[in-house]
């Protein structure tokens, strides 16, 4: 038996860390501390390169479970048969643009396929701005909508809730939690709104045209606030008395993650326009906007948009098999149940951990802000990352969110079970407790 | 034996087109006056509902040919093991970026890998205006490099040669067959020098600091046009000494279509920044851009740029595969070989029909312009539409480019052999003699 040579491991992380340094530079992010080394997975599990197994508890691409070999497989087939532009007539696309349009209101019932959520609100822009002739867009001030040039505008987490253009002005996203000047209920709903007349109003100033506003309907980034009630009605009513358009960025909030098929159906208003995203074709790229043909075939014709990747036969392929399992494996109640599940036992240890200030949940979708005391609610940034490190290391992935970086985010892929849900929480509840016992 | 009810066949190509209308828009871009119901492609050959043959000679994205089995294969194993972002460690997306930087002059050694070419665009533009502090942005005159918000100020060729935004001016892009004030040789270069340090000037005088410019370097959606000789160093050296940088949109150019693995290696520049794109992974959603460490760790600083589906193993895979077979297939050596047969070809039947005005071409890319008078070279845009639709029913499929809609665009996979060559040639010979014969 030979002892293979390991003194230059070409595999080993540190070499792979340093190609990556070198190939795409030490700033392309990467997930813990000591990143991770995945090479398979599958359902709601990651493994690493040594074989160990991780719970996914994070990744929102995978909807129906990483790897499902329905859509491996509708991804092969059509690959093997054709992969080809949207430029020639092709059942597959037009079979998902039905599909997909049916879920919704039936106000919305054309679409524009594109490959990213980032390239999907860029166009949702477009054509808010054409249909308006306005540019001014009012977006929330702790959230992050995707990275082209007019799209990082509305991207506010990375630069302390200011817009770097003129074009763009964010209000103070609402939160139940820590809410504005302290009001609640109807008084907190009524501040909202003022502070987004106030910024239509400082456009008007500036004489910039207002074009709509654009936010995830369950503002995800911002950490999934508790909305108060009668928040996104009033929202609606004056963007659009204004003379603007409703855009509802789904790209995190859609294809059954709250326990409905899409975050408008939760909060219970049509928007003009939606945008869709990551998990439309379980890791394959599509993304799309959904909207009236008042508004897209105007758009279309002044632009010629035309997106090479965007409307594939594989993509297609890999989209409507994501819609079929949603329904066949029943995910949507699933996400319902198992998030109830999952909410509840959190909130069994939130009364025996007090670092646990909120726990909120839509469907499988928690987030559970971190405080070092309940009554100042002095955000746990530092503590979050430190659980969320520990917690991979328990073999558990999770993440965090939120302007101090102190909200635990957990939505895995939709096939999570009440047994995983279990798993999670006992694994948090032993990372809580040793926390607390190294702390004494 | 019964007879199928064909009353109505939901496959028909008027069933499909009118649910095309309904749910994608009546503007969504199709090919040709009777569209194409292409269900199935291999190598260079695509198939429609009937069964029909096409010989391809229009798609760049199949750079390997259609399908190809080690691409297709590839994909659907990766698909099987992992398919997820970037922000856990993986080896495939290192070997690729390693392989790709290798291609490149040493200088061009690290890589943003993104999801489309509008994407890639629109990245080096906010790499350009970070690292130079400035905006403006000079580019040709009837161009298109993408659809974002940004890109979009580019495209000139939807607009008139006009830029709509104060960010951007357009310069005329060279053209040795039709010369700005009929200039050749030095002069003619002269001309286009002093025609971007007049727009380098006028960003100086609106107060926009100058950023650089961005153009193909083989002019591709201008229509291929011979570029006097030492145009591109002398730009090269004025956008650098006004302080810009010059960024290559090699979307169309790149991965061996001209005979060399990128447009700039056949043009002799090393530009600052690369964008790459649809041949990248054979059809599979992967896109990029391409530049020195200085450029792209402070632009991954200061925006955390990340992409979803841009680095994804799958991605990679596809377009590992795709470096393989350029490689084992000797396709670059083919797109030399088997372009100058067609090149050939082509020039002989310009001797014997005078509607062909110029052939220029650059491996496997082919542009002939067609002209109602040699002397006067009236563009005939109706006659090349005419052509382009004839060719398409006579079994071979080519486009058309250009300012004036007149440039036949033949731009094949790369296994495109000398019978191929021999097929579409003797097809254009038959078009074009058939169309003398109904204009006598």
């Amino acid at each position: 038996m030979t002892i293979p040579d390991q003194t230059v491991d070409e595999s080993s992380d540190a070499v792979l860390l340093a190609r990556r340094h070198r190939l795409l530079g030490r700033s392309a992010p990467l997930f813990y501390d000591t990143p991770l080394h995945i090479v398979s997975a599958r359902d709601v599990w990651m493994y690493d390169a040594q074989g160990r197994a991780y719970l996914d508890a994070y990744n929102n691409v995978p909807v129906v479970g990483h790897c499902h070999p329905r859509v491996v497989t509708a991804i092969a087939d059509q690959a093997t048969r054709l992969n080809v532009h949207s430029r020639y007539l092709h059942e597959t696309v037009l079979d998902y643009a039905e599909r997909l349009t049916a879920t919704f209101d039936a106000v919305l019932d054309m679409v524009i396929l594109t490959c990213t959520g980032s390239e999907a609100n860029d166009v949702a822009l477009q054509i808010a701005r054409q249909h308006t002739g306005g540019l001014g867009i009012v977006c929330t001030n702790q959230t992050y909508h995707g990275n082209t040039t007019a799209v990082r505008d509305l991207s506010t987490l990375f630069s302390d809730g200011e817009s770097r253009s003129p074009l763009v002005r964010p209000v103070t996203f609402p939160n139940a939690y820590r809410p504005l000047r302290g009001l609640s209920g109807q008084a907190l709903v009524d501040a909202h709104i003022e502070e987004i007349v106030e910024q239509i109003g400082a456009f008007k100033a500036a004489s910039v045209k207002f074009a709509g506003m654009l936010a995830c309907p369950i503002f995800a980034n911002e950490g999934l606030p508790n909305v108060p009630e009668g928040y996104w009605p009033r929202v609606a009513q004056i963007v659009r008395e204004a003379g603007g358009l409703l855009i509802f960025d789904e790209v995190q909030a859609g294809f059954g993650r709250t326990g409905h098929m899409w975050g408008q159906q939760r909060v219970g208003v049509v928007p003009d326009i939606v945008t869709l995203g990551k998990p439309m074709g379980n890791g394959y790229p599509i993304a799309g906007v959904v909207s009236r043909a008042e508004l897209i075939e105007p758009f279309r014709d002044e632009v010629m948009y035309f997106n090479t990747f965007g409307a594939t036969p594989v993509a297609c392929a890999a989209a409507l098999a994501v819609l079929d399992v949603i329904a066949g494996e029943a995910l949507i109640d699933n996400a319902r149940t198992t998030g109830q599940c999952l909410a509840d036992g959190m909130r069994a240890l939130q009364s025996r951990h007090p670092l646990i200030g909120d726990v909120r949940s839509q469907g499988l979708f928690l987030a559970v802000e971190l405080v070092e005391d309940r009554e100042t609610k002095a955000p746990a940034g530092r503590l979050a990352k430190l659980i969320v490190n520990d917690m991979k290391t328990r073999g558990v992935l999770i993440s965090r969110v939120g302007q101090f970086d102190n909200i635990l985010k957990i939505r895995p892929p939709l096939p999570f079970r009440p047994a995983h849900a279990d798993h999670l929480l006992n694994t948090f509840d032993d990372c809580l407790t040793a926390l607390k016992d190294a702390a004494r």
